[in-house]
């Protein structure tokens, strides 16, 4: 494979990137905020009424989750929406699934 | 997309899952380890080299992480030769790689 040497060399800012980046989603709680806007956008509101946890304590894990650029948001009126920043978070939720469903 | 029900009723027990699976991957030391076999399987004296560590100490992370099947392992006489366990941790790896260098 091309990338071998590269995979090799990983140096330690970019291991300690990755590091910073699972350690966001080895949340429970914030795997339940990416399940619920997995295919669409969701207002900070429906996604609390959706897992059952106070608005406050939404906006909190989105505010971290946005600054690794899990989330990303746009706001219209006074609602602000949050979707899943690009399709690399999706592709992690999904085989992060996918590795603990396979036996 | 068919699977939105099957992501929107994530259940504890399975996000639990998940989230261990992301927290043994927030470790720089266990992706570095990761980066090394992640072309080809590797001997635990082979990855301690690379990655500049003592065996006891990878064989400590490489036990953690056969315990979650990020890992499996092979013994051929006094070695024993570790690889990644699946497509999905690979996946895993190079998804969280991408998405920290995308800009």
């Amino acid at each position: 494979m091309a990338s071998f040497n590269h995979f090799l060399s990983l140096d330690e800012e970019t291991a300690s990137r990755i590091a910073e980046l699972f350690g966001t989603l080895s949340d429970t709680t914030r795997l339940r905020i990416i399940s619920v806007i997995f295919t669409s956008e969701q207002s900070v509101g429906a996604i609390a009424e959706a897992i059952n946890l106070s608005e406050s304590a939404v906006s909190h894990h989105l505010r971290s989750m946005r600054q690794l650029r899990i989330v990303s948001s746009r706001r219209e009126g006074k609602h602000i929406y949050y979707r899943l920043d690009d399709s690399h978070v999706a592709d992690l939720f999904q085989k992060g699934l996918e590795h603990i469903k396979h036996d």
